[in-house]
């Protein structure tokens, strides 16, 4: 389905001189986002290098072909990623001759902004927010600290298992995080008691943006199920495990979950993926085929997406010291179902998905323990802490800690590109 | 804080006729709706017997005292929701002299419609939709199912459990349930095949409208949680169990509950409600005190509401059969935890609520079989096969069967209201 086109030729340059070369947005990405110079003037745009094209005002200066005014002037994107994967390429395509046409330069100029000058929002109006479970290396890891010789369930190979999520607490990337209060209750005690959280965590996702969304009682073929996504971000599922363990029986996470949902603020788009989408990996041997409604789609469903998730501590911070690299590996390798199963999967009763709807993996960690994905993996369900450079040691997060995640594509032959980052610093439990 | 005025009184009568001794919609009663007369044309109302009140047309013909106009000529409630208890309250008292003044009867008559003549929408833009799990008799007889020595997981008696669902197929009553598709393995079963639901239920529910939010990050008290409900109405959570059972562990309910859940499209205030509610059911000796966060509020916090549930068969349709009433009961003093304590457990974590956002109690059974509010619950699991009185029998819900809602408030002293009906009928599963 997906071709190559002149926007992924790997020697195209831009007039913007920081695109050339940019470790997250040359102008084989454009990104797309929505940005405000001022408060409650959020404006749609395009990343290209250290700033930001408003495509607003492009369209109002005429300089699109065709009828972009109104879907560009909203204040969300969901209205674009509704008009689906045609016109979205074709958006690309303009972007992408403007920004390499020197002949262009002058008109396009004057609607640039410094990234740095502007406040990145959330791309979409979130409909709804699912969250899946398709890290196959994450369900062991976890299973496994609760049924060591039976860690996966046996519909985890059959289902893309995925639950409901808060969409009201999803921000963009920057917010920070409020150690929530909840219910816990330790294995040796009688009695639950409310407090602050004791094991908050993060959780390295990639978040999946619904583009043409489905009628309700109309279930999307898997063959079609990548012209629903209208791109990708990155995704924190910020969680309080000792809230989790004591409220998720019967009906799964619940408040362990919905204090906080942080996304990178930039939506890569499957054309600017292309070049580095690889085949699924072969299912182990002895595992099931997908039943048939979930088998086929794209020859190359698999996201080549290298993830790395950062730590920096207040002590860190006080002392100029970089943050840690605390993971790091192809995670999405890991995916056990490709996106386009995972659409499919969920419109598959008839359930209606909706532009702008924001759909997570799950947590992703690579096999090796380089690439675990949550501070549960990697402290051992907080048994083993860990300890970074400057001698500080963590099982679960501290007040003040920062994680960032971030994600690159890199491949022989590509202009290598960059997903941003997905940032958030914890801050104290308020109140009682 | 509850107080009784002058729109409570059970002698006061309307100049629309067919209000009074009305079964639902009273003048005591005058819920809020969504209505349209064309399609795209939706507009806010107030039910008065069989007719509604067309609120914006009240605005703006300068009938209401204050500035209404932007609030009521929305095409949804959230944004009168949003104005909180206080400003509901004032609404209702000036409708309640507008249509009980014969005096303001010529200014006020032109704007009301037949209610059979329109047709009732959604009453709300669901931003969020949760399930919760209060009804303790269900809850038992469900757990009983599953584990007959424990029906009640540890958690139950301290935290109200609930989880997220689906807003995008909520859908107001008489919206048809296509029957799902989906994965289910019966236990005898080596591995699970997609095919229609073969076990489509109903759940009888309460839903609960939000009314004015909460930040993110700032919980909502117990003593004020009241003030943050806009209103309530009948939910239908439909549910396939055979989908459920096999997708459920260990993340909760999805697919089977996400192809559709139906709301009666009127929202009864709490102001209407105030004279049915009655203290909470004393917990039975032994179970635990609520957490402090938990424990206070109003000291009338139950809802008193007595619930049914019509079945009618394609047969009986056939045959001009009435609706067989399956069940009956006041099923709301089934609930563990007050709508107050709900919403105060879900922003306990920090989660921000918004205007709009609907909470469904989870199913309510009264503890006899009489009121058991679903079919897994009526026919033990499927086990025991219910019979009609026209001879034909039901496990679950079979193809052209329809389900309704009903719930009414009766006490010695008020003036009856109801709540209207939530009605679906079940079509064919579609493709494959």
């Amino acid at each position: 389905m997906m071709t190559f086109d002149a926007t992924h030729d790997p020697a195209l340059q831009s007039w913007v001189k920081s695109a050339n070369g940019h470790e997250d947005f040359p102008i084989q990405n454009l990104p797309l986002g929505v940005f405000s110079l001022a408060e409650g003037d959020d404006r749609i745009g395009a990343g290209i290098g250290d700033r930001i094209v408003d495509l607003a005002a492009l369209a109002d200066a005429g300089l699109l072909e065709g009828d972009w005014t109104e879907t560009l002037g909203e204040d969300r994107l969901n209205a674009l990623f509704g008009q689906g994967y045609e016109a979205m390429g074709e958006l690309r395509a303009q972007l992408s001759a403007l920004l390499s046409d020197e002949g262009r330069r002058s008109a396009v100029e004057p609607h640039l902004h410094d990234q740095s000058a502007v406040e990145m929002q959330l791309p979409a109006h979130v409909g709804d927010y699912t969250d899946f479970y398709v890290g196959i290396h994450h369900a062991t890891n976890v299973g496994t600290l609760f049924r060591p010789d039976n860690p996966l369930l046996p519909n985890y190979k059959y289902v893309p298992i995925g639950y409901h999520g808060r969409a009201s607490s999803v921000r963009p990337s920057g917010h920070p995080v409020v150690r929530p209060q909840g219910q816990r209750k330790a294995p040796d005690e009688d009695v639950p008691a409310r407090g602050p959280s004791a094991r908050l965590d993060y959780e390295l996702e990639m978040g999946i943006w619904v583009g043409e969304g489905n009628a309700l009682g109309d279930p999307i073929p898997v063959e079609e199920a990548s012209q629903h996504i209208a791109g990708y971000c990155l995704l924190n599922d910020w969680s309080a495990r000792d809230l989790q363990a004591w409220e998720y029986q019967p009906l799964g996470p619940f408040l362990a979950k919905s204090f906080l949902t942080t996304v990178s603020p930039w939506v890569i788009t499957p054309q600017a993926l292309a070049p580095f989408m690889k085949p699924m990996p072969p299912r182990p041997e002895g595992d099931p085929a997908p039943l048939p409604y979930l088998d086929g789609g794209p020859k190359d469903a698999a996201l080549g997406i290298s993830l790395e998730v950062f730590l920096q501590t207040e002590k860190m911070r006080q002392e100029g010291e970089a943050p840690h690299r605390l993971s790091h590996g192809d995670a999405t390798s890991a995916m056990y179902w490709s996106a386009a199963q995972i659409v499919t999967h969920h419109a598959s009763n008839g359930c209606n998905l909706q532009p702008g709807d924001l759909i997570g993996t799950g947590t992703l960690s690579t096999e090796e323990e380089a690439g675990y994905g949550s501070m549960l993996e990697l402290s051992k369900g907080g048994k083993q802490p860990i300890t970074l450079p400057n001698g500080e040691t963590r099982t679960f997060l501290e007040d003040g800690d920062e994680v960032t995640l971030k994600a690159r594509c890199e491949k022989e032959g590509a202009a290598s590109i960059g997903l941003g980052s997905c940032t958030g610093r914890v801050l104290p439990a308020r109140g009682s």
